[in-house]
């Protein structure tokens, strides 16, 4: 079989695929199993979300008002209001700029289809492991630009080799470092220079305080290099309901047009019920709820933090970001570190090896649980010192 | 920019995008315009469909019943109900063999990603393009088994080239061709034979009526060498919500492994609203309706077709499609002849050139209409002689 030979070149499972797989085969009827895995939301859709969605379904249910294949590239009425959301924050983006997608992770792969094979492709790493998987999956040339602890993390641009795109994430899924506007000028500078078209994964950006930039866009120049991947899994909580957007500016050349036609071959859109849910992101009441929710993932943060404290831990100091990304101790391999977590404490997390290069030695603990279950980790990583 | 070279060998818009432009931009306050162009359904989804997405909404509202990530490969609860349906058939199909999905397009091109590039890939052809499209992007080498009206435009195995991947359609859109065992025993033979993969598009199966395998796993050996890919788009109506499955059954070697490592990178999962819909499909109420509605449809065929006869126009004499495809006049050219009928008649259809080889000189008409649109331009076609 003429099986595509690139999958030799990847893990053989997705990490996190792994990783749910071992937290169902736990089975201590003594333990309660904490899951800090896989970052996915817990608490569930607000009220003015599941009355849109609701609202949407009866729409379905009527002749008059049912609709078929949604536009390929999402109804008109979600990108005016995410179009509105740039110019808030002082961004140039058009309606057709933005493509409604069914959430980040696909697009960071999508987008590699509409370049060559073999491209030079960047990551800043450790990082999300799925774009850089698809890129090797593509036959892409992926190099790693390993982002340091004393650095808080932040990638700089390398010197030397041209790359036709590099992937970015702010706040970083998994170190939590955010760029300033120092920081993403330089990378928007670099790659005007260079010719190369930056991926900004912004799917954390709600989660960022203080004057940090919530959009590549809010920089000059980044419509003529950068393609934002966006999603409303962690703000809206729709990991389970899928919903996310592109955006790709007309500056940047035939990369707009290309991937409305990649669409229509690939595509048909994403469900009017996710996309009328979607639309209560830009709602007044669910903004207040949403910075409240943000918030108590945050202080969940917090809560694991003093715990790793207390062990002398390394751990990062970042306040933007819904996971704690930290060190394990004296050194010890990630893998056998999260195993012995899961094995001895029913806490399950993530090993920083998952993270690709430079993540291994750390591991993230996602805050997107149960305060409860922030607590109860936080009591027994007490008892963590036995094993060492 | 290094871009995917592939765009410049395909149309540069994709035909359904360009054929909902051409109707959006028709302006005539005399003629109401009537869209049999894209194959979407129109009519409302069922009430048991609403109360099970409804209900879906209200588990994620609710703490212990909200919902996180879908499985990548779908739900446990609607993978159970597919196989069972194919167990009903006939046919060995196990859970974990069945990947959920957001529709048949986007699989067409994601099955190709489990193959090297520059495979060789055979087309029956007038097809769906999207798959074909799909399959140049990818640099692979695509030649198409153009079918004819004198043999029903069944497809029968090439003799010669040697062929990785083979996509059948069956009831074939656009020409309602359906293939019966002996037809789709050959092309298994075939493929075991030579080594091929089929990937069987099965998307109109609830469409025929008598005894034509709605399965390729009705038929033996199959599930060594096909894949099939479903959807309940064109059943359930299901364009607007996206869900759809394909199944590659573990005979078929590493290919079901490699696709649950492929959707690991670069899908997460289909929206548990649109999985608790689709569901319903396997509901005995919502059966019946089903075949009813289906019925409705193929009634609409029947009206569209008396018109033609009248006009003396060749059309297909399938009763298992929502398609009408017929022989424009004196062979015109099919894009000239459809403009004709959207500009003098107001009538949207497809040329077609769209479905590649071999549909050059024909035109398809959608059936998934109301009746009174069947019936007016039954009606508005009578009017056609006085153009030519």
């Amino acid at each position: 079989m003429n099986y595509n030979k690139n999958f030799d070149s990847i893990e053989n499972e997705y990490i996190f695929s792994k990783i749910r797989k071992q937290a169902s085969s736990f089975n201590n009827p003594d333990l309660h199993l904490i899951d800090l895995g896989v970052g996915d939301v817990k608490l569930p859709l607000f009220k003015q979300t599941i009355t849109a969605m609701k609202g949407a379904c009866d729409e379905m249910q009527k002749e008059q008002t049912f609709k078929g294949y949604p536009p390929a590239n999402g109804y008109q009425f979600l990108r005016d209001k995410i179009a509105q959301s740039y110019q808030n924050l002082g961004a140039k983006i058009e309606p057709d700029e933005i493509f409604i997608t069914d959430g980040a992770k696909g697009q960071l792969g999508n987008i590699a289809e509409l370049f060559n094979y073999g491209i030079n492709v960047l990551f800043q790493s450790p990082c999300y492991p799925a774009g850089a998987e698809s890129n090797v999956l593509r036959d892409n040339n992926v190099d790693f630009l390993v982002t340091h602890e004393q650095d808080g993390f932040i990638p700089y641009p390398p010197i030397g080799k041209r790359y036709d795109l590099i992937y970015l994430c702010s706040p970083c899924n998994p170190t939590g470092a955010v760029m300033n506007r120092t920081d993403l000028t330089i990378w928007v500078q670099y790659a005007l220079k260079s010719g190369a078209v930056i991926v900004f994964d912004g799917a954390y950006s709600e989660f960022i305080s203080g004057d940090y930039p919530k959009s590549i866009y809010e920089i000059n120049g980044a419509t003529d290099c950068a393609i934002e991947i966006q999603s409303f899994s962690k703000s809206l909580g729709f990991t389970g309901i899928r919903c996310g957007y592109t955006v790709i500016p007309k500056r940047l050349g035939e990369l707009n047009a290309l991937f409305f036609h990649w669409l229509g071959r690939r595509f048909n859109g994403v469900s009017y019920v996710s996309q009328r849910g979607a639309e209560t992101f830009f709602d007044k009441d669910v903004k207040s709820q949403l910075e409240k929710r943000i918030k108590f993932y945050k202080t969940n943060t917090e809560v694991l933090k003093i715990a790793l404290k207390n062990l002398n831990l390394w751990y990062n100091s970042s306040v933007c970001s819904p996971y704690v990304f930290a060190k394990t101790p004296n050194g010890e391999n990630s893998n056998v570190f999260c195993r012995k977590l899961i094995e001895n404490l029913g806490i399950v997390s993530t090993p920083g090896s998952g993270f690709l290069h430079g993540g291994e030695g750390y591991f993230r603990l996602s805050a997107f649980c149960h305060r409860e279950d922030a607590l109860q980790a936080s009591d027994r990583l007490k008892n963590l010192a036995q094993y060492y």
